[in-house]
């Protein structure tokens, strides 16, 4: 409903439209201060969401907290805990949370308890808890006679959880497509060669999103030719390492492999085919990797939507798949990539450089799947286009 | 010279620093003025430049104007007639103009003369006269005991005038190198299909782009394939076709095909190796087409630069090459794309469409020639790169 259709407010006094849109922007601004705060938990959180939360008296910011980590308080207990340091009551109070405060007793105890029992007067909501379990939290408020304002920056809200809402709906993780390209698409000067196409402002926007997904994905080509870290390095602070997850059907992943030699905090996951070497897994599992067998689909390729639920399972909500072509290819022709992060440098590479695809082409008369919510920013001397595909 | 070494501004006093920052400050927003006014005769005035000037008496823009055509008066004659339409005098006057006032009789006579005697007391330029023949004027006027100022929004005057630039300098067109892409790079969705791959918003900056240049240039592949009409169709004016030019080495163009046989006040230019059918050409030139042989280059290509050449010497200052993969691949391989347009449309295509090169790759070892001055821009769905290549 327009905001024309679902209020007053041109039939409305001067004096009352002033109060009204007050209201309007100060719920905006106070919402944009909650989602501040949830993003200081982006990738600390998972499985569970980012949020944040901030407390509102007479105008005055009275306190505020964010989600740190699954098993400790939600993002309102800390806000609240931070406001009855300052004052002695949250009484009368307004409650910005940028999800939907949970209404029932997983690790912690419900957050809309809290809110009831802290006395707020008001409750503004970014957006609705998606999970069945945990929704219903803003009909309960609603009904214990506390204000409830549900959809302030709702889209904004829905940016910090893209992972959590797909994991908690549907088991699997989000999927993140990332390359470096040239003006022209490709993803390597010729075929079979490594080498950076981006700049270094590009690969440390790579870095704070390995930082902040759950898991890094490639094929064993670039495995074998890179011979990859896959670890989060910030410049600024300190990074936690996505899971690894390699696909190598036919383990050819050498034990000596630097993502398996190095020191991190994280795992390697190998999937490969039935048939590989039982050897072969024993000298990668006697080096810390966790083999994980799966069926190979009719186009020889592993079986990608298997690999997804085995991810998401293990509570892993979000993969970063940075390629190779063929990985790439495999991913978009399965209609699995979520999101797009597509760098690209500012120059031409020709007909020898690898294309961003193999075994991926639209058909003919197919309608293409365009990027929605697409955004142009400058990264460096780099272009970095992002969107999501849906 | 940095402002800081150039002046004492740091050691004025606060009355005289705002006189200094307030001339500053108008002197640019009069020279934004007066490229406006250049804009105009954007596309109109090859083989001359744009040119625009802008007329301010205590603080008050009392004339303006711009050249419209080669052959017509200037942009300072124009903008001294328009002043002396509302006042008896441009005594103690400054005169805005984007390039240097010319010093030479040519098809009209000196500006600096028309400068000198309007009783200007003050000349601001944007930028110098690359040309010779007509350059000197500010040193001219500046000897007349006029103040002359140059170099005032430099960056945005030369941006005006690329092609006059070049021209006037090494004689050839400007080129512009203008594609079509897929996120991935592709031209086409397979191999010899036409179609195309930005939206509409797009295909109407393309024919901005042709109302603006000389010539448009393509291949014979993109002809034959596409059977385009080349001409300018724009949605808010009328547009004036630029010159066609055909790469056709064995003038496979049919003299049925729709650039030759519609209604367009441009002519169709084709290039031809020495042994093409003379038949052939015979049947072309019927229909109005103008043939031109030239050799062709080791790698089987015809001579670019010749063809640049004699492009240049017909005062073509620019030309817009629109492909296809073939067509970029030698322009960009012979190192002539002076400027880059590309719409990049917000999907995929996959292995199996066209890249935008063939016959062209960066070496193995090579530093990539950057595009420089590159700019983002939204252009309905699609994302247009700009840069140049230099």
């Amino acid at each position: 409903m327009s905001l024309w259709m679902n209020s007053n407010i041109f039939w409305a006094s001067r004096t009352e439209r002033a109060k009204i849109f007050h209201a309007m922007d100060s719920d905006t601004a106070y919402m944009r201060l909650a989602i501040k705060e949830a993003e200081k938990g982006l990738g600390r959180t998972s499985p569970n969401p980012c949020v944040g939360a901030v407390i509102v008296r007479d105008d005055q910011v009275i306190g505020q907290g964010y989600h740190r980590r699954a098993g400790t308080p939600h993002a309102e207990v800390n806000a609240i805990a931070d406001a009855l340091e300052e004052t002695h009551s949250c009484a009368g109070a307004t409650i910005y949370v940028t999800l939907e405060p949970c209404n029932h007793t997983g690790r912690t105890p419900p957050c809309t308890q809290a809110i009831l029992t802290a006395g707020f007067s008001r409750v503004v909501i970014g957006m609705a808890d998606p999970n069945p379990v945990a929704s219903g939290g803003a009909y309960f408020l609603q009904y214990q006679g506390i204000e409830v304002k549900l959809g302030v920056l709702e889209q904004e809200c829905r940016q910090l959880n893209y992972p959590f809402l797909k994991h908690s709906v549907t088991g699997l993780p989000w999927v993140v497509m990332k390359a470096g390209v040239s003006l022209d698409g490709k993803i390597s000067r010729r075929q079979g060669q490594g080498g950076a196409i981006t700049g270094s402002a590009s690969k440390q926007r790579v870095h704070e999103l390995r930082n902040q997904l759950d898991a890094i994905l490639i094929g064993n080509g670039t495995a074998l030719i890179d011979d990859p870290s896959l670890t989060t390095r910030l410049e600024q602070k300190d990074g936690r390492d996505p899971l690894r997850v390699i696909l190598d059907s036919q383990l050819r992943l050498s034990p000596d492999a630097r993502m398996l030699t190095q020191q991190s905090s994280a795992a390697t996951w190998i999937f490969c085919d039935q048939h590989a070497s039982a050897r072969k897994q024993k000298d990668l599992e006697q080096v810390g990797a966790s083999i994980h067998r799966v069926e190979r689909e009719q186009d020889g390729g592993l079986a990608l939507a298997e690999i997804l639920h085995r991810l998401g399972k293990a509570d892993i909500t979000s993969v970063l798949v940075e390629g190779g072509a063929a990985v790439h290819g495999s991913f978009l022709k399965k209609k699995l990539v979520n999101q797009v992060y597509l760098f690209t440098a500012p120059y031409f590479i020709g007909e020898q450089g690898t294309s961003l695809f193999s075994g991926y082409s639209i058909g003919e008369e197919e309608t293409p799947l365009s990027l929605q919510e697409q955004t142009t920013e400058t990264v460096g001397r780099d272009i970095l286009i992002q969107g999501l595909l849906y």
